[in-house]
């Protein structure tokens, strides 16, 4: 731990803003197979602040998702509150989370995710307010107990919802076909910008090495707040272990901690995150003070490369790539990092550490010599690995400057057009597709994948974007149970960055 | 409502004690029809302020029964907490409220009184506050959701335990064979003396006219407080309806509100309580002040009596008695009626109101006379009504004054003989059997009678006074399902009042 960095990160106060917000509607919640998982919501009426509930289920759509504190007040009428009246909520991102039930618990992450809580009020009329965060746009109220002749009365419901990034929203992009991507985005960005960058703010809250460095390039874009990122990379550089490795996740309560899980992938983009930073802010300064902690991942990672530029895969590594365990992943890291290699050589230059520079284009060329001499397909116009053709792979390569762009552009075309191609599961990867797309000009393609992808996402009820998504598979889960997924996560809001850089330049 | 009553009451201020108590042991809760009710508790190990829980079920024993806010704190070891702790406590006052099952629910009151939380920890280590008051001895704790490789430590498991009596307890019966008895009394007496003379701290924490006036009773015999019964007092006298009527139960919060519940019964013991209350404190200036508000209550009632001096069952009126459906009311109305005159005829002469001292006095005689003509049988030698007859009539006859002592022992002796003679159910009639004995000087009996009802609860493991207790039916509730009674209730905990008066005067 190196405790000035903590210290700095500490003494950056980060201001959240607050927003009181009633629902727009009383709903109930549909099951039918015509709804995406099976679960729709139906308004009833336009929520006007006084609502009587018979006895029954309830859920109120607040109209967008928000992350907040949710509190009401509830009184009686017919009868006097003879005994505890005793209520559970259950908050949902998207409808098909209320599919969940105790007990039907398939997935492999802890169910204590599931965003609910039951209470007991024992005095009416009462203002009540529920003891937690959530990250919600429904929440459904179940009456489980009380004097059953007494009908219970909701008044002011409400949510105190927070972000770091204020509540103001402005449109960034120009043209209104991407107007609805743009809130989409920007209300994913907001709702993750808490007292760090949250990957999910549902699940699972902690700050993400991978995940913040896209957050940030898209606060760049709108927001363009520096000092929640600041705080974010002293609380990594604060918390290397004892070898000096970033952790590639860790939390700020109660007190800063590495998340003890340690990936070679998301280290070496300290130094992505770092430069971006310096883009943006030109704060030279800062990038001197954390420049060691970034290139010292590097110098890690070198003694896993071998001379012929290949990644020796051994005990003990670990690096995230995809949510997807059969993608061989030496190749896929050796990729990302070249990529990173590029952001190593310029932060060296730009401080002038010219050994370092130099070191750091030397291995970038070296793995970029090797993935063409060993694991390009010339038949096939693409790398692969142990016979697997997988997306992920070939578009670091591109990005890390491994082809020219005529190259790149027809490897883009060759995936395309591939059967067999692997295609990533998670929006983090497919961010670097469209990345890639963006330097190889192909803005067409760029912008049809938007749309299949993300446009997708919003066609099948995204109010902000999710932490996985996969066509055709609306299931899918990287914990075998899609109630667990977050619906609002950090590495999906890329699009407004990517069109405001690519499309809209 | 009465205003000026109302702010005098308000203006009493209630200070409630308080107690820091740690569980005595952890233990298990053992399923075995060797237990009451088949539910048992075993002591694993003594509590030393630090436990871990191997992913288990867990159960604290206060050593004994509390009223209180419980607390902990909360930590993970081998395991970082990477998701939120999801914990369920139960509290129990007998151990067999633990056979309770969620959708197992026979009873007809709101289970919304089985005392329960389900809470969620997002941060660990934690300081943890359950949010309501608890009335228990044990409690369990379930851990429902967590990172599964993270154990947990409880750590300062306790409960800061309230009652306005205090926690210095002082045995105050001679005799070490009652010192058990004076234990109990006491406990019960302090766990239900709140801000109110609460009937039961678990269920249902109202302030009912017949409970405190028993708990008054001992009160006077042990804490020698004055203010909470006055408060109390002046909450009835407040709260009386536009007829006048005082209620028979009230809610101190959020503000005073009668119960919507008028009893005849309750309403006549307003008197009582306040006789008592006179002979306590001798403060004639309150009586004075409350004394319309008690007598109006009996000049309604005449309103239902007969020439002939019986109570003519109408439409519309209510009476407690007892918890016994099958018991004809109006014979037993009369005799509690009676057994309030001699208190109303007393109140009145000590404040000079002789007109209405003989009045009390005239109907006395016409209920005790219409009762001897109408409903005496001579050859079993005892009263009835519609050839049903009860403990419950008689002794209130003989507290009423209706028979010579004499007469009255011969009563008792054939109520114990007769196979027929209904016997109560709560030990609010109990206590007025025993009363019985008392003035008829039958003190062999009246100590029996101690042992084979209060004693034998707690064979049964009272630690304090039940609500209700039939001998020999221990799954008897007067609402269909035993978890639902209240294990520590306020008209059960007069013995040590009784025990005083007629065994050690």
């Amino acid at each position: 731990m190196n405790n000035i960095f903590l210290e700095k990160a500490g003494n950056i106060d980060i201001k959240l803003h607050e927003k009181i917000v009633n629902p727009k509607s009383v709903c109930s919640i549909v099951e039918h197979e015509d709804y995406y998982n099976g679960y729709g919501i139906k308004e009833i009426e336009p929520y006007c602040g006084r609502n009587v509930l018979l006895n029954g289920d309830i859920c109120f759509d607040f109209g967008e998702h928000y992350v907040g504190y949710l509190s009401f007040k509830l009184s009686g009428i017919d009868e006097v509150c003879d005994s505890p009246v005793k209520l559970k909520f259950a908050f949902a991102e998207v409808p098909f989370e209320f599919s969940h039930k105790d007990g039907n618990e398939p997935g492999w992450l802890s169910y204590s995710w599931i965003q609910e809580e039951t209470i007991f009020v024992d005095i009416l009329p009462a203002e009540v307010t529920l003891p937690r965060r959530y990250a919600f746009r429904y929440v459904k109220v179940e009456i489980l107990a009380k004097n059953k002749r007494m009908r219970l009365i909701f008044e002011d419901v409400k949510v105190k919802a927070v972000s770091a990034a204020g509540f103001d929203y402005k449109r960034v992009v120009k043209e209104d076909r991407f107007s609805k991507i743009d809130e989409v985005s920007q209300r994913t960005l907001r709702d993750c910008m808490q007292t760090v960058y949250e990957d999910g703010p549902k699940r699972d809250r902690r700050l993400w090495l991978g995940d913040i460095r896209l957050q940030a390039l898209v606060n760049y874009s709108t927001v363009k707040d520096i000092n929640l990122v600041k705080k974010c990379l002293y609380l990594f550089a604060g918390l290397c272990d004892e070898e000096g490795r970033v952790p590639a996740c860790l939390y700020e309560k109660p007190d800063p901690m590495n998340g003890e899980i340690f990936l070679y992938d998301y280290s070496l983009l300290f130094m992505a995150a770092l430069w971006d930073y310096y883009k943006f802010s030109g704060d030279k300064e800062f990038c001197e003070e954390l420049f060691d902690v970034a290139y010292h991942q590097f110098e890690r990672f070198y003694q896993i490369v071998s001379k012929e530029g290949i990644v020796l895969d051994q005990e003990g590594w670990w690096c995230f790539i995809d949510w997807d365990d059969e993608l061989p992943k030496p190749l896929a890291m050796a990729a990302i990092a070249a990529y990173c290699l590029n952001f190593a050589r310029d932060m060296a230059a730009e401080l002038g550490k010219d050994a370092q520079s130099k070191e750091a284009e030397k291995y970038r060329l070296l793995l970029c010599d090797g993935a063409k001499k060993y694991y390009f397909n010339s038949e096939k116009g693409v790398f692969e690995e142990n016979g697997i053709v997988s997306w992920n792979v070939n578009i670091f390569w591109i990005l890390a400057g491994a082809v020219t762009h005529d190259e790149g552009r027809r490897i883009m075309k060759n995936l395309e057009e591939s059967a067999e191609a692997r295609l990533p599961v998670t929006p983090y990867v497919y961010h670097y597709i469209m990345e890639s797309y963006g330097v190889l000009g192909m803005k067409e393609e760029m912008e049809k994948l938007l749309s299949d992808y993300w446009g997708e996402m919003i066609s099948c009820g995204a109010d902000t974007f999710w932490e996985a998504f996969k066509k055709g598979d609306s299931k899918f889960s990287p914990y075998d149970d899609c109630v667990l997924n977050s619906a609002c996560h950090a590495w999906s809001c890329t699009p407004i960055y990517l069109i405001k850089k690519y499309l809209e330049e």
